[in-house]
């Protein structure tokens, strides 16, 4: 018998008591013995969900992170603290730790694998990205002989539920929004969601993992999906495209390009069709080629089938087996003006001849031309301008942009995608 | 510095040399050691295909076998034997066995997962299914807290490539498949990708590990795509499907449902969109919910990458960590009759009054309602009949065919076709 203890009884927490009940035998008989969740500990003593939990619960973190019967600390908290002293007490004191804690992996994730290296326990976080999809262990593992050379992945089910609404249904953003926390999907602040924070928490522990350096989420370039109109998911649609919350990594060279941003995917690119909550990673390795991970990206039971996951390797790794951080590399994060992209700009000019040739005129300067131009939906003499540049860098996009923010005629520059093609 | 032996330098063979050399510094960087190749068996001397295997080639497996140097076994020649004799030899000689071979795991990976058990070593066979795409890992590790119950997947290369190109550039049968031989993509003797055989030797595997029940290929029923003709891919489009060999495997309490045979599948299924020589694994476990795994399922550098992880697996897992068979059901195969499925029809009949009619009702006296009907091309008045049923045990269809073949206006019963809807 393996005695756990598991901070934190929310909604993931829940999960894995449940489902270590439910699925006991199988767990049991795959790794020849039984798990025992000993105790549980909560904020608030009355909030014990679940009616398995009784008896086990404790508002004390020593009665867990103390206890010499327990040699796995499962850290369901969520947020960084008092979740981070905790991973450490449980460290120190040789305990291995599995976690869904995104927020301290990815700012935390090499101080602490470093720690678990030289106590010599596990630690494992699989269920921090990508809910129960197989992805960190697929990565560190099957994908270990790979350059990993990038990444394009879907990494959060609220935008992308957000998205999927107003592209199938028609609504805007706070409608589809709305939808979203209706479902649960999206919380009642949802501010790390809708403004990309999320996804770039993921991003960096992923990168990390792929181009063996360091990466924290504030290297990270990100913009959210809180600017995307339903004038802009029409004119995707109209050009062949589908706007997803795309985070991408990139290695070009001693360097790595990252952002997480609102990308125009077109529909035979193998993320476009990932619809509604779902997630998906899409790596490129020099040997492997292309390979895709799609699934729940989140939820109750995903992700506790992802922590029982780790849970039974840490159980299998006691005696060895074990994997620390792999960040030898020191990479370079380049600034967010080099990254090249075909770009989609939409933006509001005054009726009038000429306009277009001018706006063209100024991106020609820069040695910027066009793919696509659509031109309509005059009111009141004010016309919406729709172009698709080939590839730019975006330093030169910006600096055109702001010339022709200047000209007169032109309203507004409502927004600026950038646009992706598929499979090359 | 950790010396291995690999068993056959055919394409796998020297990919894995190839990897082992141009990543050898990322590889020992994560690993901590040296990966070194001490002997390479090959059949013939003359053959030695790359310049990196000089000086390593033996034509004696007892050099590989019987070394006590060499640690780690890599099992590429594929075939049955002496594949299967080396395999048991380096495991009784407490060797670490790292193997391709579908053929020997399929059908003897559960006496092998035994031996290696018995005398502690690893036996690993990740490059078996799907190339490089991760899949056996994953389904042993990061899904084990799962009941898996379903696993759709389109494991084989060569055929996706064929029905690919007929649907795309309407080429027949025979057509796409010299096309796929002068790519390298189908072998001069295709029979046994396009009978089946080889996606079924896939599915055995990956279903003993997901049911936990030993599946060897014979238990399979296994139907190729060589009975496909380009006009059962026309009526798929106008009705709003694509044709694939699908291998699937479904848990049905203390059965399992296993069946390789060619499928329609609506546009919206996630398998739909998997072209070319692309392979992807589509499971359903009653915690993650549907998670997918898709990538390049052969091919030199793509399988190496698999065989190299496990290599590197087994350095890891030298001192604990090490997973074994896990077949711990007893579970029946359901006789394929019992498979219950919407199916399409194709069949030419006479065109004279009634004959739908009769036929309609020759269904329906077998309980079997029609959700679509398309008759046209007649020519020499015979008329071209498609039929697609609702849900019907394959069993009972068959006997409302038998009656029909019977009728003098039957002319033949072209094709029958599994069909399967998408997202439910």
């Amino acid at each position: 018998m393996e005695n756990i203890g598991i901070l934190g009884l929310g909604t993931v927490g829940t999960g894995v008591v449940e489902l270590l009940e439910s699925n006991g035998d199988l767990i049991a008989q795959k790794l020849g013995r039984q798990i025992n969740v000993k105790k549980i500990l909560v904020r608030d003593l009355s909030r014990a969900r679940t009616p398995l939990a009784r008896g086990k619960i404790t508002a004390r973190a020593e009665d867990i992170l103390e206890d010499e019967e327990i040699k796995i600390v499962v850290e369901l908290m969520g947020g960084e603290e008092p979740a981070l002293s905790f991973i450490m007490r449980a460290l120190e004191n040789k305990k291995h730790v599995v976690t869904a804690n995104k927020e301290v992996i990815s700012k935390y994730g090499g101080q602490l694998l470093e720690m678990a290296g030289r106590v010599g326990v596990n630690l494992l976080f699989e269920a921090s990205v990508g809910g129960g999809i197989p992805i960190i262990r697929p990565m560190k593992q099957c994908l270990a002989a790979n350059n990993i050379y990038k990444i394009s992945a879907i990494l959060n089910g609220t935008t992308n539920y957000i998205l999927t609404q107003m592209e199938e249904t028609n609504k805007d953003f706070e409608e589809a929004l709305r939808e979203a926390q209706i479902h649960g999907y999206a919380e009642s602040d949802p501010s790390a969601d809708i403004k990309g924070l999320d996804a770039a928490r993921k991003l960096a522990i992923l990168s990390s993992i792929a181009f063996n350096t360091r990466v924290t989420p504030d290297k990270i370039y990100t913009q959210g999906i809180d600017g995307i109109e339903l004038s802009d998911i029409k004119y995707a649609r109209e050009l062949g495209y589908t706007i997803k919350l795309v985070a991408t990594g990139r290695r070009l060279g001693r360097s790595v390009e990252l952002l997480v941003s609102p990308v125009m995917l077109r529909y035979d690119h193998p993320l476009s069709s990932v619809r509604d909550v779902f997630n998906a990673v899409l790596l490129e390795g020099d040997a492997v080629g292309r390979v895709m991970f799609y699934g729940r990206g989140a939820g109750k039971m995903p992700t506790a089938s992802a922590v029982i996951a780790d849970i039974m390797d840490a159980v299998r790794n006691d005696s060895g087996g074990r994997m620390y951080c792999t960040c030898y590399n020191e990479l370079d994060v380049l600034d967010r003006g080099a990254a090249v992209s075909r770009f989609y700009i939409r933006l509001k000019a005054q009726d009038r001849p000429g306009v277009l040739a001018e706006i063209s005129g100024a991106l020609g300067k820069n040695n910027i031309s066009l793919s696509m131009v659509i031109q309509k939906d005059v009111k009141n003499r004010v016309a919406e301008i729709v172009l698709v540049t080939y590839e730019v860098p975006l330093k030169d996009l910006e600096r055109a942009l702001d010339e022709i923010k200047e000209y007169d005629q032109v309203v507004e520059i409502a927004n600026v995608i950038r646009v992706e093609e598929g499979v090359i």
